[in-house]
């Protein structure tokens, strides 16, 4: 590898490429990969994202693939959707905050490694969130989660919010774990004294659906954990994906699916035998903007 | 640390604590208070399973533990259900199999680390799977998560299951991305021709009435992922859990919530400030046998 | 799995055998090959060191294991001697201390992730060593690595000692990076005023002699580092070790070798490709008192 | 963080800055300490190399620092130091072969992760570095590590050769572990029949020297290993680094230096109390490119 002063993403990318071994090979494969499906017409891509992708500076990243039609799919924990939404709603994420744990409890500030959050920006999305699933009610007791979601999408007003996005551009948002959140505690505050019912199984009627006519599936996994299973897994009634990338700091021998290599997909028919695979091992905070940058501009070139 | 030939698992662990430092002074401090948790008549304890736990050779063990009163709330992942099930129904976990994965797939072998499904037992499973669903839905269709799985375990007869036994106990399972898993897509597929809805936040209910009425409660967190955060977030409305014992192989840099310190539960108050938490660094299917063999016969020491 | 309270660490270990998968799985098929190298006559043991085995509490372990003839060759880090030394002397190993790294330096007090040193301690070590020197070079001023840790071992008197032990039993030490060490610097700092040199290759004539002369070399692994790679490399003229057995919580994808596969060591030459080798992937301090007591409790139980 | 086709390295890594958290803003600090330490007239830089560096693609980067005056201290294994001349002698590190490791054996093909490296290109080396420690040992048949690596450099003509250009910049190589690598092993082989002796401990009196003339450290540590400790334990006589920043996928939990904090190395007064320390958790062939060509950008545009 070569480095000159002011290369751009792509020009060190294919530096990477030059030496194609560990982990620079891995990423200049994998961004070469994600260049040619977002580009592929007939290929629908899903992007999954477990941990703190929103807190962690991913959201306008996120927010820009939908909005350009890149992501045609969003499997995402509801922790991504809670944080997407304190943003919208004026709240933000902290750095550099002193104290302990037990000093931060007590400042109300809730902590994500060295990212922040402050209970007062809570108390917005908790009076917020309460308003929208009034409007959502009023309209429909019953849905399903990605209805839930759209729904949600179309009632908050911020352009650089993923869920009014994607809400927007048409693109579904699936959370199985929505429960599991902020946003899920909240919802589940509101149905003690309101009608509305999320029906668990509600999504793969319609998922299984876009699968189905989907000539091939890319999905890019961000994290592990129930969106990549999700994501991998919706693909098993058409015999896998054809293409995936995914990006983790999880390892694999114990036998979690979060570190699992993407081979395994293959033994169980969520991976097609003849399709691509690429792992990279590191923080997807550093890789998956080094890699978005890099197809964009790989996209450009090729015009 | 001195080692005597015949020593027993908590003769050994005793050594351990001896050193008091690293991995062994992190699994001693681990078992003593697992031991405690256990012990006390006061603490719920709360059981996270995340990762191939039942095909990993740990079913016997939780199933134990649930038998003797020990455990009486079990969070879990879709797929560890489904495994048990998978042995109930007469399937098994297999080892030593030839062939990549591409191999594995064509014939009908699913893969996990060095663990192997066979599409036969799979086939059984749903046949069986779909019975049961028939049977729930005669008394009803509409319940939530954890009724559903109640239910199920009283329609199988395998003395060695999970389900089973936790339905005999009493002891309630909680699997908040049940959707997600081989028993998921049954329930999907047997949805699309019958009538069964299962509400994503209805286990809320019964699940905080629980904590409520919890003096104390305890989570043991194996693996981390949907039910480590359900474990600990469905005790933030009474301040957070009293003590937390989590193996994992995860890291913390990422801020995925599987490799996070339980000390940063305590900044969302999902543990309380004085709660006592210990993480070991390794394989549970290592940790997990060795603690509980531990406690166990500190338990009778004690007596 | 299943458990008994009281059941021996080998019970333990052999119900993980029964499971066979995973970290299980890795760990009995570890403790039944280091039994079956220990007993064989024809098999010369090498243990390596790297990481805080001696400041971990293994030091004891690895004393014994060098009394009762099952471990033929010792290669470490020069830290471990350091602080081998440092018990010797009268030293310990501290845990619990309060404070953050700056103010542990100000106390005098330096830190190994949860293990603690005093320099006072360093102080008495430096004392002791110093006279150490003074007598080894008053009979001779160049020596090999080897010949000089022999000296050390023979001039110290403390039984528990893994310097004193392996001198007394005739068990060679290698330390190849020994100069990159509290007891190397000591050794520098002699040499400004003292005539004492030691070869670096030195070793290497006698270490291959008893490579040589070994019908098979079976090596235990506690970490990465040199000591894992002199302890195979030196085995590649006889083109490699006939078993191997790892343990370490390195990963693979950056190539380090601390983290690499033992099978990659077939590739070299380092390993035989009939050779026997085992990984398992934790801390080796729990992990290692593990496998020994079970080794040891076989070898009683099939006299 | 917002990307735009087209960006710069360092617009990338500024975009990371802003978001500031996780392995974005670790990697954003570090990019800025590095330029700041290259820039500072005051500042000694030392880079420490463990795991495969120049083979994976490495080589021409470092060496490019090296002939600008960027890095002042070479810290290395030995084995980067081989492959580095195994490449000046018109070797290559090669990828994409077929067959298992053993296989791989029996073709002459050793594997390093995904590198792959050829018998013959060993059979060059040991040819070719045999003529050169002849003639070294015509001048002078007692040497200290530092003062035989530059000698080797001067007697090499590949203007890419780390060793060379270190050589003709006079920029020192340590390698206390050299012993343990192929050159080590053919310089062992060499003195078999010829007098050539390296003292282990001959390079600390200039090192040290260095150190004092020094009125700051710097130390980019890639990997962790014997040179990581080394770099940071030779200024211990200084009372630390001033600087440090390191890039590893190591962890810390079991005490290895190789996955330390850096935090660590104040307790120990390896780092200054003041000392500024960034840790990046990543595989170095991503990383560190993206910060030297950040770094190298910024050093430009602050002009």
């Amino acid at each position: 590898m070569k480095l000159d002063p002011g290369m751009t993403t792509l020009q060190l990318i294919e530096e990477m490429g030059k030496s194609g071994v560990l982990g620079a090979g891995r990423l200049y494969r994998a961004t070469k990969l994600l260049k040619e499906v977002i580009e592929d017409e007939e290929t629908t891509v899903f992007l999954s994202l477990a941990g703190p992708m929103v807190p962690g500076g991913l959201r306008k990243i996120i927010r820009d693939l939908i909005a350009e039609g890149y992501v045609d799919v969003l499997i995402t924990s509801g922790a991504n959707l809670t944080h997407d939404l304190l943003e919208a709603f004026g709240g933000a994420h902290y750095r550099d905050q002193a104290g302990n744990d037990e000093e931060l409890c007590q400042m109300g500030i809730g902590r994500i490694a060295d990212i922040y959050t402050k209970s007062e920006d809570f108390t917005v999305f908790e009076s917020k969130i309460n308003t929208i699933l009034g409007k959502i009610t009023e309209k429909n007791n019953n849905l399903n989660i990605r209805e839930f979601l759209t729904q949600i999408g179309h009632l908050i007003d911020d352009e650089e919010s993923i869920l009014h996005t994607a809400a927007q551009k048409g693109v579904p948002i699936y959370a199985p774990g929505l429960i599991d959140s902020m946003l899920g505690l909240q919802l589940w505050m509101f149905t003690q004294e309101n009608q509305l019912t999320l029906d668990a199984s509600g999504d793969m009627h319609e998922l299984s659906d876009l699968v189905y006519a989907s000539p091939k599936v890319a999905t890019v996994i961000l994290g592990g954990g129930l969106p990549k299973h999700y994501a991998l897994a919706s693909n098993i009634l058409t015999g896998g994906v054809d293409a995936a990338i995914q990006v983790t700091l999880d390892r694999s021998e114990a036998g979690s699916l979060s570190g699992a290599p993407l081979e395994e997909a293959k033994s169980w028919a969520k991976a097609k035998c003849e399709s691509r695979l690429v792992t990279v091992i590191g923080d997807a905070t550093i890789i998956f903007p080094l890699m978005v940058a890099g197809a964009r501009e790989l996209m450009e070139k090729s015009v």
